[in-house]
């Protein structure tokens, strides 16, 4: 499903819907009221569609909702991780104040609800991530258009979390040292063979190539992605050394010195970690290392009906605990694990900040309802990083026996002096 | 039971048993072969009490093992995790060439049988570790003297995994640099309040509270270790700085700015990990970070039964999951894990010399029984260190919702250089 047809889908919706929101009435004032209190009293305002306030938190909040209409409320009462999302992106529910200081004043609120009641473990979704279902999901996100991606993300067009050696990097800069810092985690060496399960439009295996002289071959199932990657190696003049690869990781053969996936796990499904593990063990050699970049979470839960409905199909982020069925089964030793949390918040700020200054020419692809779902989608996923309620974790690992693996860290160290 | 309670037992059990080789038949050398090749033929010697070599590997091993008489072949084939273990501490099994590189070799064949069939996950034993049950655990090892550790750890007695900043670190500046790697790792500031969990005989807390300006309360049911930790304390002018309590950690009461945990773990039982969490819990401010240091495995086995029954009863090293069941439950973020299996081998290398060098007082001290237990405990840890058998994890981790986490790693520098 593209983005329009997201937007289509909605525009049928509203034109089917009632519109109008009539007179607020003491039932929809009580029923604001008794929703909010049940998500845990999030520092916001809330208005209806006569405007005035009729929840708010004290100290005045930086950040409010306006619902237009009694249909909007009663679909939000009903099922508010699903229709939030929905009608917050066709305009029925709006915001005032910043999007992401509202996201973050409700799951935060949420989370801390969550505190008292520790959830029972292995809560999640099992989605079905077959070859052919992967295919869909992530032709679903990632060809929707090199140019609207080329719009918000940095000149490389690194769609995974950024490293900041200092808060005030640049969003280039920061995505070069995301991707050196994970060469050097591998410690890659000129000559070695690296192999790649998910590679986005190329960016880490050209700079592998072209900065650590190795050779790689990357796997991936997007079209678009896949063909824009290959442009560019050629481009660049580094066709003989980098394959890349339209195909699904589970195909990978072969045999290399690093193992590298970089945002892919997300989309893989817990149900398929033992397998991912059983193809990284016939592909490592004996001293070979690998690294796993994943957004995660400390507490297994599914993501939200939206998302995954309209954003991210088949995708979940594991706790560090589901992780490791990565490599328990195969007798992989962890090596060195890394929480980025606030550096995803921070490459996402950037990316919305980009994405904010080009919404007008992203309407003019899509439409305003598109604009939305993805504002939506940044922003949610902002506040979601800042409050904790995600995470991303490098993990790197190697064969238990292996003891060619480094000492100390100091192979990670910059000789610019940022660590 | 005291070391010397070990040993008693063994010469009541040899004073028991058949003692005279007799003659070697072919049963023995075919029962001998049949054996080592269920063992995943290790590349050793073996030979039996004519002194005749049955079964060595080639190119020629490094080491070899001498059985001295058939009811001795009889009950390792019976039992080998348990018999060899008894049987070596008694003098009935020999061995020729260096202990470290025969335990190496066993348990490298013994790792290879392993990768060929991934385990069961969820295979370990259940200790019982109630209040009492840790406390008799912890006397049996902990309480044997203070005089022995003294012989062969460092001048500090830090009796858990060092950090060598470079191989040719002296153990006791690794021990010294481990303990900064841990302060670093918590960003202690001055005035903070830090809780311990299992505290030894002292060391880290005196570092802490010597070198970072913290008050201290650590937690220990070792009666001799608190009472050595406290003349430390008194002796450095200390004791207004750092309480040592000894009590269990289960009993920890108030807030505090850093929870650590160093070496406690591998006694605390994975049925018992969720109530440590609960612990850190209810212990940690909102922005405090907290750290655990323990042995662990990639794969979940438990401890050979004769370490267990000898050395450490109610010991048991978890996997990174199974750590994770400390977490989790209470939502906290894993921050950082360093696997530092390689610094604990080198520690063990240097305790074993120091013990080589003190063996004639340690003998004087327990008997020869007691050395040969301890000298295979010390031994087959290098080798399972060596083999990637067991681990060495070192985890930080916060509240998931504090944002005051470092960025970078860059506060872990050390200011000499080393990493």
């Amino acid at each position: 499903m593209s983005g329009t047809d997201i937007c289509e889908t909605f525009h049928h919706a509203m034109n089917g819907g009632t519109h109008t929101g009539g007179r607020v009435l003491g039932i929809d004032r009580w029923l604001l009221r008794k929703f909010l209190h049940g998500m845990g009293d999030p520092r916001i305002r809330a208005s209806l569609w006569d405007g005035k306030v009729v929840v708010t938190s004290m100290p005045a909040p930086a950040a409010g909702m306006v619902i237009h209409d009694r249909a909007t409320l009663w679909r939000l009462v009903a099922n508010p991780l699903l229709n939030f999302g929905e009608d917050y992106s066709t305009g029925r529910i709006g915001i005032e104040g910043g999007l992401v200081e509202f996201m973050e004043a409700v799951y935060r609120a949420m989370a801390k609800g969550r505190r008292h009641s520790p959830p029972a473990a292995g809560r999640r979704t099992r989605s079905a991530n077959s070859l052919a279902g992967s295919r869909d999901n992530i032709h679903h996100h990632y060809d929707i258009g090199n140019d609207f991606y080329r719009l918000w993300l940095d000149r490389e067009m690194v769609y995974t979390c950024a490293y900041f050696p200092h808060p005030e990097a640049t969003l280039e800069e920061a995505q070069a040292a995301k991707m050196e810092l994970v060469c050097r985690k591998l410690r890659l060496q000129p000559g070695q063979a690296v192999v790649e399960a998910g590679c986005g439009w190329g960016a880490l295996a050209l700079h592998m190539a072209r900065n650590h002289g190795v050779t790689v071959r990357s796997f991936n199932i997007s079209h678009e992605q896949i063909a824009y990657a290959r442009d560019r190696a050629r481009a660049e003049g580094l066709e003989g050394r980098i394959e890349y690869v339209e195909d699904d990781y589970r195909n990978i053969a072969g045999r290399y010195d690093a193992f590298v996936s970089v945002g892919m796990l997300e989309h893989v499904g817990p149900n398929h970690y033992r397998e991912l593990g059983k193809v990284i063990d016939r592909s490592l050699t004996e001293h070979g290392l690998g690294l796993i970049h994943s957004i995660a979470q400390d507490v297994p839960e599914p993501l939200s009906p939206w998302l995954l409905k309209r954003i991210f199909p088949g995708s979940y982020p594991p706790t560090l605990r589901e992780m490791m069925e990565v490599f328990e089964p195969w007798g992989f030793s962890v090596l060195d694990v890394e929480n980025l949390r606030l550096h995803y918040a921070k490459t996402l700020e950037h990316w919305l900040a980009r994405f904010e200054e080009n919404r007008e020419r992203i309407a003019g692809m899509f439409d305003d309802c598109f604009v939305r779902a993805w504002r939506l989608y940044l922003a949610g996923a902002i506040a979601n990083f800042r409050v904790g309620k995600l995470q991303l974790f490098q993990v790197v690992f190697a064969r238990s026996a292996n003891n060619l693996i480094p000492l100390t860290r100091s192979h990670l160290l910059d000789p610019t002096g940022h660590a």
